[in-house]
């Protein structure tokens, strides 16, 4: 939703009921957020924490609806803002099939969005499209979440990201984040990347050629000051990682199979790989793997993938409480 | 449900919990509702509006279940009642995949309802056979709730459609009401109209030759005394009528395309359409629409359509506090 | 999930919060069962049939999520399963559509389990494949509860129909059960079997020749003492059944249809086989039906099929509350 402006930078006291920063505001991409924002977000999601592990629920949200709007299945992330309505107290509209529904029929986004906030209090947004939640937000009057807009943006992953970073070890500033795997598609490196630039970090990207992390990007987090550098192969970095973020490097990508035969083992982490790795650091992962971390790292106290899951409960139901008000 | 005789016949206080007009009952037709039905449902959906708007959520069907039985998709509708159940503090069981679940492995319709209200304390049905509400309120102890059964009956549409009518205008009798576009195939008309034949209204029909108003329905409003004109083009009545009542006009519809495309122009809402209308008045339309009328009508105050599906959500949280004898 | 051994064996009172018999514990086979746990098990179940019977919901979940995680469709058994969830005032995230879900996308169970498990606080599995709850629950740190693995195990329908047996006769020991038509295939009876070979009884089973009771289930039912008698037509043994559990009888079985032709009408029970049989006693089936019962016998009041629906949603309960420690 698009509020006046004297809304848009209101501060106000944390205790203030349906007012305080990112109320009725819309969570679209993370380059809307200031470094003092994700210290406030990753606040909340600590109180959120705190509450699930005494309380299990609470009813911050009774009486509110969340759209889940869902244009392309992602049951990971639907089931996380379930979950964390329901955490809330809150209740959920699930659209998990838009293509196969009358939602569909020929029908514009904005049309479908302004149908659903006659229901609901806050729209969460799945779309093939980028842009898409811009879009949808343009014609809302009710917060849009954006869960994920085509190649564009997934600024709640990135934040939950961040948020399991600063958990795992304790602060973000100083740490060398080595993201390996496929860098050139995967959004969830490139926006962890733009929101790690707020901080004092270095940046190591081992991938294969082929996928090697966008110019532009790289380019454009060096005039933040960024220290980035780009290796082939993990063994020149991974002493030195207090982050190792793991993605899935898909055979897909390959024209020639014989260069994905011949990489493709570089890129996946074992109990050997980790003897070599610092003993305080964290193993991440966007999840799902399939094959890029063996199962038996699972029980290696670094390995925080699962913990990352968790974590991104909490930011959501942060950013559900924040943006309806109730932070 | 079959409810004892002395039961149908009830009028019972408001105020008395567990009963009341409706309680146990089925709403499965427009025809079953006199005038003083609709002027008693109205009142409920207005305080259901009331409510909403000032706290939200309460919790009068708090402990209650309803059954969302979808034997073909239509998430508009089942998104409208899951919302109403939820903001009324009860729960739902959602079933909008009939076709590919268990449930249809070959099952009868009446032994699905009988399992379903062993959950569940009201059921509403979306079936794509005309009569199927009937013979699921026969087998049902519960009440059922029709929300389209084939080219039958929509009776909670044409409910929200006249209190649509009610709210935006201030009252019914002496109005005029133009439908527009298909009036052969959408049942929404169909029952809009034998809902209005109940009030002292003028009807325009507007369409192309092969959509035209079944002449059967016609005679059957004649003899209820409705004033009703059928016209070929718009321009005639627009000035005069309180409420426009857009539908889509589908390509499909027509053998011959030609003939498709030398009407489709006169069937589009426009700002310059808006020119010619009164002042007050209305335009509806069921959505989604494609392209019947432009987005540039959208910020015309006249436009109800978005208001319209906010309605349906007051009427259907009436419906199912009046069926749960909570209203 | 797999508990430390003197949790296993508590047996602590009923009265105590978050503990007592089962809190923790997996469901994943009848097998896990002694009788008195049998009992235990009927006693919470009886009682949650009084709270709905009496007020419709109660709040002794609240704040607790269950993860309802089908792999393949069964909106009967993920029905009920919400519905308990909903009637003890507890969450539910729905996830039915597995296959297409990037749950799926080549992500192993136990993974998908740990990330749900980081949402919910049990999950309901429902799996193609034997042994996969087995799995599930040696990956998860929350309870586990089966609702059915390939031809293996279905451990709460298995509950459910020995609740309704008991419900509809007073007791178990005793009686004579006769099963009829498929007896090779059914999970649903051969879990029935064991179950009811902890209780003092005589089983009937009266199938096809192609469709017996597997003959190691027999002998297995033996060794604990079980009198079973094989039979070709239901006459037989008709008079003396307290219990007749009827399943179905699919054609797809048959290579040779006039086979088929000539035994189907032997396993359709109508108004005539009910002369025949006891004036107390109960008609079981697990539905749906597809003609093995005429509707005409759902008047008759040992028709027991429509309340064992019903018997299931309070056995579920009675599971939930217990492995969540509330029972």
């Amino acid at each position: 939703m698009t509020l006046p402006t004297h809304l848009q930078s209101m501060h106000l006291p944390l205790g203030d009921q349906r007012t305080g920063r990112f109320y009725g505001q819309d969570i679209l991409s993370v380059a809307q957020f200031a470094r003092d924002d994700l210290e406030y977000i990753f606040g909340v999601a600590e109180a959120m924490r705190t509450m699930v592990a005494h309380i299990g629920t609470f009813d911050l949200l009774k009486g509110k609806i969340l759209a889940n709007l869902f244009y392309e299945p992602s049951t990971r992330t639907s089931s996380s803002f379930l979950a964390a309505m329901e955490r809330l107290g809150g209740s959920v509209i699930p659209i998990n099939e838009v293509k196969y529904s009358s939602v569909s029929k020929g029908e514009s986004l904005p049309d479908t969005v302004r149908t659903l906030e006659c229901y609901a209090d806050v729209i969460v947004l799945r779309h093939p499209e980028t842009g898409a939640a811009a879009i949808a937000a343009q014609a809302a009057r009710k917060p849009i979440i954006n869960a994920g807009d085509g190649i564009g943006e997934h600024p709640t992953q990135a934040l939950l990201d961040l948020f399991t970073i600063r958990q795992e070890l304790g602060r973000v500033d100083g740490l060398t984040v080595t993201m390996l795997g496929d860098l050139k598609y995967g959004r969830t490196v490139h926006s962890l990347a733009k929101l790690l630039s707020l901080f004092n970090v270095t940046l190591n990207y081992v991938s294969p050629e082929i996928l090697r992390m966008p110019a532009d990007l790289i380019k454009q987090l060096e005039t933040k000051g960024v220290l980035q550098r780009e290796q082939r192969d993990l063994d020149s970095v991974l002493a030195e990682s207090d982050v190792l973020y793991v993605t899935r490097v898909q055979k897909e990508r390959f024209e020639n199979l014989d260069e994905y035969e011949s990489v493709k083992g570089a890129y996946v982490i074992t109990p050997e790989t980790m003897k070599r790795a610092k003993t305080k650091m964290a193993v991440m992962h966007p999840l799902p793997r399939v094959g890029e971390i063996s199962p038996d790292v699972d029980s290696d106290s670094r390995a925080a993938y699962f913990r990352q899951m968790e974590y991104g409960l909490y930011v959501r139901m942060a950013l559900l409480a924040m943006v309806l008000g109730k932070a």
